[in-house]
Order: structure tokens, then sequence, then C-alpha cells
């Protein structure tokens, strides 16, 4: 065992380390932490060990596997199928260069720091937490601060309405350390009404409304209570966010896959949607339920009201769930932002009850948008025209995990209720809201045009969301390199991108592309302008040693 | 519809609310949201709907149905044959008391406030959050009071300790608002190996620590990697906590139960547990894995370290993973706990090898013990033994859901590093941990002496964990009463403890019990003893009643 661990540590590829930073590890005490499995350990399509000695793996496989109950093989096979690029291999080599850098290793890297282009996370990069947000939190975290109302406003910056917030929080949570309500404390859900009234312009209903740990496991629930078996289908787009895909594998259900359209601003196209609904149903599926995700991730698209209209209509007729991932509502930069709730209600004014019985579930998070608070795992959904016992299901299920992170529900209701004009923190708070929003909305532009700048690279304008999707047009000497290396053409040119300049982005591969297209999505919230630059300076360098 | 809303409605049982306080709801505006599932609308044996109208169920129920992509019947019939009872119809229409308490009409109710016995929450009870915890937290939420020092120390009751961890732990996350690691802080990661160190007196590695969203995402993460298909077995104890057969019924695994032995204090029996094994082995279930509960929940027990060493090499001989349960582990009145890690690197030294093989996977979390935080959803698991490539798959299963809640992994990280002698913060955080610790044990006494003197019930002494599970036996005509109701005797005998004295608990049924026995579970967490007296003075009305 010893020996094969050994070999397996020379061969030099990037390990999975679990996201901790690297460091040397005895070997006779800690188990060697496996390859990225779905490299060396699934389907034929995927090649081995970039050149390495795949047969040490093989040999350690068995070797490990001889006295395990649970191997690679007897685990639940629909866990390892499941593909969640965007914290791939990359984002661990990523991570294995960060943690080289700071122990002052990286003497003989290209570069001096790592760009998380890859994951949409404000503030692990440049966002700050927006003040209001973070003073009520303090206090909920600890009431014990609210005895000392004077300190708090005169020499600590806290206004009035802070406090008062996180006193009617209080009254309503009790603590943040309790339990609340499976779906949600109540008096959130109705804050959360309100302002879905003042957005769409419609009335809505608090209990219908549950709050989540961030829009994933949202939409974890919503496909759980959705998909009965193999057979049930769920139209996801393409490129689609991949908690879509993984969520269906790990379901055995089917993903039914239709193309967003790259030449009108990967916008929806309702021909290609209706042939991938009939081309599955012609297959046998039960397609149930179709997915948009608007703005898009990881396109930047921000879809017309007509666009939707056309998706709500389609659904109607085919009896199809609508699930609206609408995370990046506000981040919107050119247009503005559609709810599907809103336009289904105009549809249903209008026609007078043609939409009454459409399913429409909308999801939203505190994770992106000027708020960014990712790390604090809240959002919730909204159900519109679904079944009670159905609801009464998706209550159970939520259920089972208790509740949603509290202090993450009162964050949501910051969110949805935020400091009005004339509150004593609304100036402060409209100050930072907008620097954010403007300093995504340059940044989107900036990179943009370096993408134009760039040979074989094509870019949507950013429309939305915090993501750009470029096609890339690679020279055949790269794909046949990429060929080599046992990698698609794109994650290639990903990795080399990542090993030149530190910039970490995720191939087109790992949220699906049409087929013979090449992609990566960047995030654009990283500061700066340098790490950009570098990306420029990387492509030239690329296609002119592939040429 | 409507009229059939309105027929609903006036049935006047309790109905799933989705835990908001009740409220006049127009029906033209509201769907109404349907009843128990379980009750209504699942297998024979439950009945209808407490002497009242089936049939305008059953009307809806189609009337709803024809237009809808999804119903009962067509969603995911796992999710539906799922049971949680902690959360189920009894903590609902304790809910609606409480609602109509607070809105001043509650005055033809028999108690003027309810007692939330059924949930294991402590903050929402008696029990008070530990200062250090709550100072360092908010200190995260707010970084901007850490350029105060002399403020918080002078004016806010902050020790120096405080600011010391807040800034450490702030090094090591960066903002609390972003995604860490999937796996979870790497820092933190550390210093729970430290502490399980300092517990077992035997090396831990952070590299096999993962992070979770509480013990119930951890037990769903390892659930999902562990159990493959309909075939694979996962023995349980009886009584359980129905996180684990709801999880299995979500997977479609088998749940292989045991029972628990009542007459020994509630702890494991190797004859049954081997019985229960053979019996499924010869039923073509591939039995994989072992949960252990440790102290235990519903049952209040905490195991001896023979018993341990007994589940230990059974499982070993048997080859099954061991999933021990321990997120009780500093709720201890009797003896002390030993960890399944501590008890098996001793019986791996001892024998030289022997246990080497053995997969064990250990969870603790926030929520329970002195520290109670649930709210806060905070975690973790240790895996001990496991296949690399399998470890690589449940990282990569956590990773489809970003991250733990990044506030909770650093209030993980206080629990398993609090303030040491000679901390400034020391004396408060051991006064308020010992009052906590000791109220608690008050509480289980009062309540096991109160138990004591009720005809027809017996109860362990109280060992561990937050809980009493008595058993009752009750008198024929009760037994008959119930069943006209079309509940089990100890459903109905939980039911009437709410309507008459306020106190919520939960049927034995919820967990399992040994065939022709009933119990119920109590938490000992609410203040005061008066609401002990009620249930004495109930139990004896009710056992004249049906005498």
């Amino acid at each position: 065992m010893r020996a094969i661990d050994a070999a397996i540590s020379r061969c030099g590829r990037p390990h999975f380390n679990n996201g901790a930073p690297l460091r040397p590890l005895p070997p006779a005490v800690l188990p060697h932490v496996g390859c990225i499995p779905d490299r060396h350990h699934s389907p034929p399509k995927r090649l081995g060990c970039l050149g390495q000695d795949n047969h040490v793996h093989q040999l350690r496989h068995q070797s490990t596997s001889r006295n395990m109950r649970l191997t690679i093989d007897t685990i639940n096979q629909r866990v390892r199928r499941a593909e969640y690029a965007v914290r791939g291999e990359l984002a661990v080599k990523s991570e294995e260069f960060r943690a080289r850098l700071a122990r002052g290793q990286g003497a003989n890297l290209p570069f001096d720091h790592v760009i998380s282009a890859n994951i949409g996370n404000p503030q692990q990069l440049d966002q700050k937490p927006l003040t209001f947000f973070r003073q009520v939190a303090s206090l909920l975290e600890n009431p014990d601060l609210l005895k000392h109302p004077r300190v708090l406003v005169n020499s600590l910056d806290y206004q009035p309405d802070v406090l008062e917030r996180a006193k009617w929080l209080l009254s309503k949570v009790g603590s943040v350390g309790a339990y609340s309500a499976s779906s949600g404390v109540p008096a959130i859900k109705e804050s959360i009404a309100k302002f879905l009234e003042r957005r769409d312009g419609f009335p809505a209903d608090a209990s219908h409304i549950y709050l989540s740990a961030g829009a994933s496991s949202g939409v974890n629930t919503l496909l759980n209570v959705i998909c009965a078996d193999k057979k049930s289908g769920i139209l996801i787009p393409i490129p689609q966010y991949p908690l879509y895909s993984a969520s269906l594998a790990l379901l055995d259900a089917t993903p039914v896959p239709y193309n967003l359209d790259e030449s009108k601003a990967w916008g929806t196209d309702l021909d290609t949607i209706r042939q991938a609904y009939e081309k599955a149903k012609a297959d046998g599926v039960d397609v149930r339920c179709i997915v948009i995700i608007n703005p898009g991730n990881p396109t930047g698209a921000s879809l017309s009201e007509a666009d939707i209209r056309g998706v709500i209509d389609f659904a109607s007729r085919q009896n199809l769930v609508i699930m609206a991932d609408e995370v990046y509502q506000t981040n919107v930069f050119v247009g503005k932002f559609h709810s599907f709730k809103s336009v289904l209600r105009t549809m249903q004014k209008e026609t007078g009850g043609k939409y009454d019985g459409l399913e429409l579930a909308s999801l939203h998070s505190i994770s992106k948008g000027m708020v960014g608070e990712c790390g604090h795992r809240g959002g919730y959904f909204e159900l519109v025209g679904f079944d009670p016992q159905v609801e009464a299901n998706i209550y159970k299920f939520v259920s089972i995990m208790l509740c949603a992170p509290v202090i993450g529900q009162c964050l949501v209701e910051v969110m949805v209720n935020p400091p009005k004009p004339g509150d004593p923190s609304y100036e402060l708070y409209n100050r930072e809201y907008t620097a954010v929003y403007e300093g995504l909305r340059e940044r989107a532009t900036a990179l943009h045009n370096a993408f134009s700048q760039m040979e074989g690279v094509e870019c949507n304008q950013p429309q939305g969301s915090m993501y750009l999707f470029p096609t890339i047009r690679l020279p055949q000497r790269a794909i046949d390199a990429a060929a080599a290396e046992g990698r698609s053409p794109d994650e290639f040119y990903c990795m080399r991108l990542l090993e030149e300049t530190g910039v970490c982005v995720v191939p087109g591969a790992g949220f699906g592309q049409a087929e013979g297209t090449l992609h990566f999505r960047t995030t654009f919230l990283a500061p700066g302008t340098e790490w950009v630059g570098s990306i420029v300076k990387f492509h030239k360098e690329f296609m002119d040693k592939y040429r």
C-alpha cells in the first residue's frame, strides 16, 4: 500500500484534495486522497492520466478495494456520474497554486496571484458586504448589543433604523440560534410576499413561499419532488448551470437539453425547445418541467418579455411546470428584468384565465446581485398554481432538513426590504449598492472589450448576471494537443490559461455547449483590469503557438 | 372549485399551513393548503378525516388534479412515502394553538401557552446562547466593529480573546458572506482535527473532515453515497431519529431496523442486531452500514464502551460501514461519552491491525449540547478508513450544494476550540456552559420523577441527549377510541395531551417502537416544572376516562 501511495503521489497531476491547501502529507498516516473521479474512472470518452501511468491507479484501486465496503464501483453510481465542473479539477488546481503562493513557493510560477473567475463568489473578490445588512446581522447574533443603543449609534456608526430592524427581526425569530418553522420564519415570508407584490404589481401569498439554504437547495427540493423516475424529463437550457444536470444525475431523471440561441444574445428559441421536447417525448420521456435561468448563467443573457411569453405559452400548451431560476434578477445591465410571475399574471389577466392552470416555481437568493452573501446560504422560492397536496409534500421534504439557516433567512428579509429613501441608513446603502452595480457593469464592459480584440473569440454584449460566456475558435493543432492530453479543447485552453496567468475560468463543456462549439465562462467580479490584460496576452501567445 | 374550498375550510381539522400562523384566508385569492398528506392520501391503514367528510377531499383531489401537471399521484412517490413525524400533524397543530393564543383568541383553550417539547430546539425554549460564541459571530458579521476595540472592551463587555478569535477566523475565512471550499474552511477543519485528537487521544486528519449544514445534511450526504439502489440496506436503530428512515425512503433504499433493548437502558443488543442483519441478508438485501445514535435520540441512552466494542466487532466481521451520529456527545448525565473513533482506534491498537479495514463516519453538530445553535445549521463529519475515490465522490456531492453556511462553520470552530482556563472569556463561558448543563440535568430528573409517579408509565433513567422516551400502557378503551379516530394509540394520547395541556410531544410511532409497545418522546428543554405537573394531571384524567 505504501509503495503504491508513493507512486501515485509522484504522478504529478492535480489531485483532489478536498479544497484544503496542499501540504506535505506523511503517506503512512494520511491515505492519499484520490484523483478527480470523472477523469480516471468513468466512461471511456474521458481518457487517462495526462500521459502518466494509469496502471498505477488501476493497481491502487484494486488494492484498496479488497477490504473496503465502499468502492468507486459499489457506491451510488448516480453520485459517480454527476459532474460539477464549477468546483472540479481546474478549481482544485487553482487552489493548489494559491496555497503554493501563500507558502512563498511560487517563485517558478509565471504569476503572483490567482484570480478565481470560475465561481460567482462576490465577497471572495472585490465586493464588500452592504453595511446595513451586516450591522443588522451583528445585532441578531449578539442581541446584548441592543442594550447599548447610544454606544451603537454614537460610537459605532449604527443608524437607528439598523437597531429597529434587528429588534423587529428578533421579535419574529426569537433567537437566530433556534430552528424556525420548516418553510421559514412566517414574518420573513410575509416580507417576501410584499416585495413580490411591489416588484410584480400582483398579489403574492406568504403561504406559498419557502425559505431555502441558497437557491441551490430550493432547486434540489423542487427537482426531488417533480422527478418521479428515470422517465421524468426536465428541459434544461444549454449552456446551463451544472447544478441542474448534477441534480438530475443524482435523481436518475432525464435532462432534456435545449440550446439557447447564441446568435440572438443567448435568448430562448421556441422551435429549438419544441424540437427538444418532441424528440424526448418520442423517446418515451415524460417531460414535466422546463428550467429557465434568467438572467442567464453562464450566458450573461437577460430575456426579453417576448421570450418569456413564448416560454409560458409553450409550457401551458404542453402542461409543463416552469422553474424560473431568477437569482440574478438585480444583475441586469441592458433593458429590465421581467419576472416569470409578473409576465404570467399579465398573460392570465389578458386572456381571462387561459394560463390559470400553469405551475410556476421561481427562485431567488441572497448570494448574487449587490448583496452577494453566498456564504450565508439564504434564498427562497415561490410556488404559483401548485396543487395543495404537492405543496404539502414539498413542505415535508424541506422539513426533513429542518429549516434554512436562520441568519440567512434574516438577510433575505433585509434584501427584500432594504432601507428606503428617507431612512437613516438609506444614503449609505444606496451609495454602496450603486457602487457595486456600477463596478460590475464597468468590469463587464472592460472584459467584453478585451474579448472583442481577441482572435477567434466572440462574445455577446453583457446583459445580466455575473458572467460572460465567449465562443473560442481554436486552431486544429491546439485541438490535437488537447486530444493527446485526453482533454476537450476548451478544457485544455482553460488549463493552459490557469497555468500561464493564474486566471481560473470554467470550460464551456462544464455547462454544455452546442455541438462543435467551444466556450469558457468567466465572472467579471475580480477587481482591477490587469488580469483582463493577462488573458489577452495569453490568448495571443496560445494562438501563435498552435497556429 | 370555490364551493369545494369553502367546504374544506369548514371541516375543522388541523390543516397543513406550512408553519405560518393561521390567519383568515380569502378563499378566492388563496388556494387552500391541503391536509396532512400521510393522513388522507396514503396507505389504507391510515384512516380518514377525524369523522369529517372525506368525500369532500376526494372531490377536491379530483377537481384540482384535472389541470395539474403535478399531483400527489404523479410526484416522486419516494417523497410521498417519506415520513417525518417530528414536524408532522401534532407540530402543526401546536403552532396553530400558539398563533391562536398570540391573537388573543385562546379564551376557550384549557391552557395559556404551548410547550414545544417535540423538537430539540434549545434556544426556542430556555437555553441562552453562549456569550463568547455570539460575540465572536457579531464581529464576523460586522468586521467594522473591530476598528473600535476600546469601545468593544470598555463599553460592550467584549473580552480581548473575543476580538482575537474573530480576527483569526476572518483571516482564515475572508468574509462570512463568501463561499468557502466545498468541504469547509481549511483552518476550521484543522481546528476540528485538533479537537478530535484531544478528545480521543489519537491522531485526526483535517483532510477527512467535512463541514455540513447541521448533522442532518451530513447524514444526507453519506446516505446518498452509500446507498446504491433498492437493495442497499442500512441497519437503523428502533426507536430512531426519523431523519434516517425519511432519507432512506427518499433514496428508495432499504432500512434494516434493529430494536434497542429498553430493558437494558436502551443499549444495543448484538443478538438482535445480528438477527436483523441475517434476516435482511436472507431477503437479498445488501446490508452496507449500521447507524448508531449515541447518546440516543429519542431514547436518552448513553452507550457503554462494551456496547460500542460489540458494534465495532460486528461491523468489522460483516464488513459494514459504521455511521456514528454523535451530536449529543456533550449531553451526557451518567458515565462518560465514548466516541466510536476512540474505541475503534483503541481496538486497532490492541489487536495490531485487526480492525484496520473498518470504515467509520462520525457526525457532530453545533445544534445540541450546551451550544444549541441549531438555527445556524453547523456541523461536520469525519471519515475514517474510507477509500480515497469514495471520498472524492463525497467531496463532489457536497460541492454541488457549494458549501455549508460559513457563519455556522465558524461556530463549529468556536465549539471545538472554546475559551480555555486563563482566557479572559473563560470564566463567563464556563459559568454559562455549566448552568445549561445543570439545568438540563435537573429538568431531566424532574421529568423522570414525574413519569415514575404516573400509572402505566415506565421510563429509563436519563443518561444523555435531550429526550426521555417513556413507555405508556393504555387501557383498551383508549386504544379503541384511537382506532375510531383512525389514529395509533400513542398518537391519540399525544393529541389529547396537546389539546388539554398545550404540551406538544411526539408519539413513539414517529420513531418506531417494538411491536405492541407505545411511547412518546419529550425533550426536557422547556423551563419550569409547571408543564411537568400538567402532564401528570392530564395522564391521571386520561387513564380515569378510559379505564
